[in-house]
């Protein structure tokens, strides 16, 4: 398979035309109903099991090259598919289909007293850029989002997997084609160049939403470079605040539970907060040390047990991803509220507590996209949300906040029926 | 009055004090409810209006520097204030006292098979920076409308107005914190070098949005320029379709006021598309001729009346601000459609029919920030869709989308309520 260069046309070029034609062919999927979008849907995870002889050799591929050029083992896990992992895929594709269309829903409405009557209806947001990393996964599953929203997509994988992504990329859009849609509607940038991945982040008036899903080094450079807004998931650095009033056994589960459950997704807790006033600290912290989690604590988190060692200033705002913990023992709610102020990234925070008023009080003023009272933080997932899938957890302030699914990619516009009203 | 300069200290640095000072007061804002906000924003009118003579001073000193800077008239009149002007002023900070807040609001609710109950509730985006240029009662206007909302403001208006500008916020200032709110709720950048606006545009991670509020050259400046989510509303090149089942006089009516009613507010209309189908295009044209408006038209237009002179290539895209309408003759509804999609800026769009099977189609496939059925664009405006005040017109897609009022400064974050629940 070649890796087919710019052939002389400019990355600005090469983005404008891929936007025209994808813009194009937004209009058109525009207009289909929940069912035409769902029934190509279904075309489309067809056409991924028909392929999986050629997906699973494309990505035999992508291993190969992955090996030679030095891949670790857990980039190649990444990177690895089997008809167990295709099958997943192709499944996440149909779920995607069977889920309600925000298109065309009515936010709210409103009568005039001149008559005129107004409507919010959703609308898709139009052309959305997706740069990712090596999950093949994410081509099906960012494709099938945009476009069970109504968005053409534009999608950029990472090179380890460019034979995978284009295999997945061809089955989808073949079953989408067999369906009536315009193939513009989801396009795979042709290139590797990363020149055209500068000219996607730079095409404000053309993309109008770039989604960065992967590491924090990729999200931060698509957050510097963008002209287009940008849709980020950032570090989680997620606090769980112990109360004084904490039922000790819910403590203990929930703590590790967030901690432990999987270290690696963005909603582990990072930093756990036990209350001085807590009587079972100890408990809580010897489970953790005993499940293998390394504690690293302020001194009266070291003085609840010898295996606890002490943090050094930057454990408070680092996101492990692994059986790490931070520990801190704070004066009460206010002090908590304090630390994750201070400390915290406004991903998602909890507080365990039989108490409803500091719970309520802890729920109002944690200013974070998530904020949960006596669960764990593992929670925090557009599926565990019951929104069917998620495009990423946003940890910016506007427009979407938290999991992020079909609602989030797409946005308003007004309505106004009148009779003739002309303005005084 | 003095100009202060950075006094050694750097934009950058002036900036990050000033948002964190003003971070620190919307957290404290964020808790109060809407009576304690009203009850403030009532003091700051009466501020406003206790200081009326300070003011009025203030602003004779601007415009006496104005002329001095040779000030065309058309800005001497946006920069001046008297008596009336500022009773206006201080009567919409009492008008926003009086909306609904949005704070606090139950977007929806949802309770999980685990028990875990959702929610999503409304709260501040933060602190927002506002760039304006001559018109002192942005000042006002904007500090109300983000104070209302619970965000901590940061402004910055132009030069030729900062003498009101700090008559203006020092008064207000003065209200909040008799009040008990902190003074750097509201805070007036102390200097007016541009670095410091460069600063403020590059604050990502300070302020979490910039509202610019003025003419094309600085939105576009600042769109370019911004590291921080940008709310922007920029051309509004709006067009009128009169369909041949439009009610002539409604059209004639709707078309008069569409374009002169006011001609330099962003929602006039700029282009009249007329149905070659339609009976009456010639009153329309005539009536619009004899109230003094130029048209430029294509070949057909100008077949409707001798004084329709022939449109350039640029008349389809020019927002005039003027009495100056583009007109073309199309033929039917798609024709109108494919003519708004290539030429329109998909700010505000009407059809005027009594058709309905047209108009539901033109209402659902013009993709603009808001679409209406036999009205005037003239209507495009917060206040007459009910939302009290507005900051601005968005024409952006992402987070708020038309006019953008107190619901629009606010962002949302996820509750989640359990009882012990841990993820299996």
């Amino acid at each position: 398979m070649s890796f087919p260069s710019l052939d002389g046309e400019t990355p600005d070029k090469l983005i404008a035309r891929l936007a025209a034609a994808g813009r194009a062919a937004q209009r058109v999927l525009a207009r289909l109903d929940h069912d035409a979008k769902a029934a190509a849907l279904r075309a489309a995870s067809a056409a991924l099991r028909a392929d999986s002889a050629s997906i699973l050799a494309a990505n035999a591929e992508d291993l190969v090259a992955g090996q030679l050029a030095g891949l670790t083992p857990a980039m190649l896990d990444r990177l690895m598919l089997d008809p167990v992992r295709l099958e997943a895929i192709a499944a996440a594709v149909d779920a995607i289909a069977a889920l309600p269309d925000p298109v065309g829903q009515v936010i709210d409405t409103s009568v005039r007293p001149n008559g005129l009557a107004l409507s919010r209806v959703r609308v898709p947001v139009g052309l959305i850029g997706i740069i990712y990393e090596s999950r093949p996964n994410v081509t099906a599953d960012a494709a099938a989002l945009c476009f069970a929203s109504g968005n053409a997509v534009l999608l950029r994988g990472g090179s380890e997997a460019v034979r995978s992504n284009r295999a997945i990329h061809t089955a989808m859009v073949r079953g989408l084609e067999s369906a009536g849609v315009p193939a513009a509607a989801v396009q795979l940038l042709p290139t590797q160049d990363r020149a055209a991945v500068g000219a996607m982040l730079g095409a404000a008036g053309l993309i109008d939403m770039i989604v960065p899903r992967g590491g924090k080094s990729l999200v931060a450079r698509v957050q510097a470079d963008a002209r287009v807004p940008v849709l980020a998931h950032l570090d989680g650095i997620n606090h769980t605040y112990v109360h004084s009033a904490a039922d000790p056994a819910k403590a203990l589960a929930i703590a590790v539970n967030a901690k432990l459950r999987r270290t690696g997704i963005c909603g582990a807790m990072e930093t756990l907060l036990l209350d001085a006033q807590f009587p079972s600290s100890q408990a809580v912290v010897a489970a953790l040390l005993d499940e293998g989690c390394e504690l690293r604590g302020d001194s009266r988190a070291m003085a609840l047990d010898p295996r606890v060692v002490a943090a050094a200033d930057e454990d408070w705002h680092t996101e492990y991803l692994d059986s790490v913990l931070s520990v801190a023992v704070v004066d009460g709610l206010d002090a908590a509220l304090q630390h994750i102020a201070t400390h915290g990234s406004q991903h998602t925070e909890a507080i365990v507590s039989e108490d409803a008023e500091a719970t309520e009080r802890f729920l109002s003023e944690v200013d974070s996209a998530i904020v949960m009272a006596n669960a764990s933080t593992q929670f925090a997932d557009g599926g565990e949300f019951g929104l069917g899938a998620e495009i990423g957890i946003a940890t910016g302030r506007l427009h979407a906040r938290g999991p992020v699914a079909l609602e989030g990619l797409t946005t308003y516009k007004w309505l106004v029926r009148g009779s003739g009203q002309i303005r005084p």
